[in-house]
């Protein structure tokens, strides 16, 4: 096993930071690594916005469920799905470019986009001996973050990653095993082996959870998804993403 | 620099590769990589169909406009946004899950999970000297890729990876200075600035262009993208994925 797949296999969220802010050199590399990403057809549909201000952190904290990693880190990223710079790029050329990028399949083009970058960004800081946590909760509040980071229309704030020097390193997650998730040929329909299955991941989870919290905690892992999927939240994303003129047809 | 961010910044997509499959065991490390990915509160919501059949890889290549590396390759991933097993999850639980699977937030945590997971794939797989491709052109036609590997409502195929050793290494295309991607403190907002760093960049791939093709070619990025947006491809998207019930409400 190489140096890198050792990396990518010990990956854990971090979720206690030094104080200690990276160089701008660190952050110059962890975005040329998000760079290099592949990107469909060269559109490079994102935007990173990296954030040291005290204060800005405080605040995407609060908005994130008050989570004090998302103040107290290294340096915190905001990567955002971007078509902004392509509606600039048809007025340039003269060309109409914009039910393109309304379609539903561009804004899946640039999440895909931000996803890629962020994750090579997750690889390189992980390599330097960093931690991350990719931090979803921002999308409690997106009116909030899109003022609060000046995005405009076509500009999608998509998740936060804090990156800095752990504090702490918790144990890894386990994951679902292979065959869930990894289909040979075509997709496994078969209901039974499929319930069977996630039967047998639950008692795993169930035993991490004991082991690791000394027998308090017995959670399942699809009771924790059934009861995080019954709450309907961030209802408004739809609406959100409609005013910011993006997944419109 | 380390070896992780050298694998990260050498990045290029291959397209001819040498007829050699790859191995059980590689493919079981990219996938295991590939989950090791952050994955959003723990959902896991992706799933991976890994193809050998000839015929299977034939067929879409054809769907991806007769790319012929889709078809002649050491190995073919596709990967989907898969909220199907959530479904299910509910029904065992009995819970009322189907609101929140069919938000367009949930969308957008698949198509985020499903991204994260690929990029360690391709990095897991470039790290061992396989060259990889996104494929894309797989979203030419979602229908009969859904036909053909069987997938069910709340999966969306998203894009191929094709992964084998490198017949043909290409070189390094340019990307965005990173002025124009990344934004500190908040979104850049100057229009004059932007297209000023437009023009530049412009300058630069055409550079890199002419150097490439002994002058033949010389397209500014600008123009390339407006080409190719004014063309309102894969329209059918949004209904696509609304018969596949997600990104609803």
């Amino acid at each position: 096993m190489n140096e890198t797949i050792t990396t990518l296999l010990n990956h854990r969220s971090i979720r206690h930071f030094k104080d200690k802010p990276l160089s701008d050199e660190q952050i110059k590399t962890i975005v040329a690594s998000a760079q290099a990403a592949s990107t469909s057809s060269f559109i490079q549909a994102y935007s990173i916005i990296g954030i040291k201000d005290k204060e800005k952190k405080r605040r995407l904290a609060e908005i994130a469920g008050n989570q004090e990693y998302v103040a107290e880190n290294g340096h915190l990223f905001v990567f955002c799905a971007d078509l902004s710079r392509h509606e600039l790029i048809g007025e340039m050329e003269g060309k109409d470019v914009l039910t393109s990028i309304e379609s539903t399949e561009k804004f899946m083009v640039a999440l895909i986009d931000a996803a890629l970058a962020a994750q090579n960004a997750a690889i390189a800081a992980e390599s330097m001996g960093l931690g991350i946590c990719y931090i979803g909760g921002i999308r409690n509040n997106l009116e909030a973050v899109k003022e609060l980071l000046k995005t405009p229309e076509r500009v999608i704030p998509l998740f936060g990653m804090t990156v800095g020097y752990p504090e702490r390193i918790n144990d890894q997650k386990p994951r679902l095993p292979i065959e869930h998730v990894y289909h040979e040929e075509e997709y496994q329909q078969d209901k039974e082996v499929y319930l069977r299955q996630l039967k047998e991941f639950d008692e795993m989870i169930s035993a991490y959870y004991e082991q690791r919290t000394d027998g308090k905690r017995k959670d399942h892992w699809t009771e924790q998804m059934a009861n995080m999927l019954e709450k309907q939240t961030r209802m408004y994303m739809k609406e959100f993403v409609h005013k910011n003129k993006m997944n419109l047809r």
